[in-house]
């Protein structure tokens, strides 16, 4: 199934929310390093509690590189597991000069079949276009990120009175011609959502930021409706995956995506009721 | 040793190229494919030939995160035969928010013991300070890249009159509080670097785009000469390790950066002649 069809499908089930499996030894329940594998033991645990109510899985690759690589066999098994109608996201910000792009998305794409990477364009467009072969794939580009860090360059005022964000938007879009890209928006720039959604055109957006970030919940759904879009998804990491350090932990995070959904539906409803 | 350490000796010696292992297992000698790792055995012999005449060694990622990042084991196998007095760098390109760049930065720079790691400054200052934690590291960011993309952001102009790459070489020399950056510069932009050369201050500098991308050797050494530096290496990949396919592919692979030894030492005692 085309990645986007994949979306589309669970945003009108009234599913928005990415599960982000940032798993880190460090931070996991106790009682799972009696297992051999324990990443994977809670990858599995996560993936199995929340996949009836996640529109997509996301793994955060740096977590996955730590021990000479060796975890990669835990992503690679924690893919398998997941439901083959749930988009599962490659977030790997890879981007580099075309023949090197051409391998990253050989390597994720093609060898690892993911359905969608995000990537980093600071290279510009022949960085970026190999990405974008396949129209199967989605490919999630940064366009405004989450972090501090982001007012450095992502919000420097160009010549032409543009923003850079807003220029690599505009790139974005001239650059869809087979439909498959999409755009990282940070939730904490809830401001800049709402002054510039419109500039997205139909592109689909995965926003991170939401939850140990701090931004606000409310704010997304409410630029959302008012630009009558529901073709987006939001990334929660920390704050879903470690909600509770207990035997129930799975349950715990399973209850937490439930009332994630809960108050998306609420904030839809209440601003349609207006 | 310090990683700046390691580059000002090799520097000292008359020795700039680095060694790019873009090792692709569709390039290299058929002959090497009866061997059960065949991209093991040609980094094996190009490290071999080449140790003495580089100044360093640099793993493209992308290449080694084929088959489902199984190539990573040739990669590993790789490092451990460099000599450890030649700066090892790993060209990943990583970049992400502080937590997780932090895990990149030990997965890259701990785990797998990289002097040096080149860096996407996009998602600004939180994003690239994880990987400057320790003075004894050498982390190239990236300022302007050798692509033709590189004037779709790169290039552009900002409001303050500067160009975005500018703009970033100043934030560099910002965060070099434990004197550990550097930065990369594409060697097929000879004009910038002759404009912006001052503008480095002491950033040690990584050039990428000799060879297959069609950089100018000449120019570049007569910029750096111009403006008495010598804390720089020029990155060739595709052009030094595929020279041959023969049998004396890496005897060959010797030859060619013997030769580009002796080009740059002539192009710098031309210029003092003068």
């Amino acid at each position: 199934m085309k990645a986007t069809d994949k979306l589309k499908i669970k945003n009108n089930e009234g599913k928005f929310i990415c599960v982000g499996l940032d798993t880190d030894i460090n931070k996991i329940p106790r009682h799972l390093l009696k297992y051999e594998n324990p990443i994977l033991e809670f990858n599995k645990a996560i993936i199995d509690s929340c996949a009836d109510y996640a529109a997509a899985f996301k793994f955060n690759f740096a977590f996955y590189e730590r021990d000479k690589f060796k975890l990669f066999d835990d992503l690679i098994k924690s893919l398998s597991v997941i439901p083959k109608d749930i988009l599962v996201i490659a977030d790997a910000k890879r981007g580099d000069i075309g023949n090197t792009s051409e391998m990253y998305a050989k390597a994720i794409l093609v060898d690892m079949n993911f359905d969608s990477i995000t990537v980093n364009p600071y290279l510009g467009e022949d960085s970026v276009l190999p990405f974008l072969q396949n129209p199967e794939k989605l490919i999630f580009i940064l366009a405004l990120t989450s972090n501090s860090g982001s007012k450095d360059f992502e919000k420097m005022k160009l010549e032409n009175g543009k923003i850079l964000f807003q220029h690599v938007i505009e790139k974005i879009r001239s650059w869809d011609s087979k439909q498959n890209c999409g755009i990282v928006f940070g939730a904490t720039n809830s401001q800049e959502l709402q002054e510039n959604i419109k500039l997205f055109g139909n592109l689909p957006v995965l926003l991170p930021g939401i939850g140990a970030q701090g931004g606000n919940l409310a704010d997304v759904i409410s630029t959302f409706n008012s630009a009558s879009r529901k073709d987006f998804i939001i990334n929660v990491s920390r704050s879903l995956i470690y909600k509770s350090n207990g035997n129930n932990f799975a349950e715990e995070s399973m209850k937490e995506i439930i009332n994630l959904n809960n108050q998306i539906a609420t904030l839809f409803n209440i601003k349609k009721n207006l």
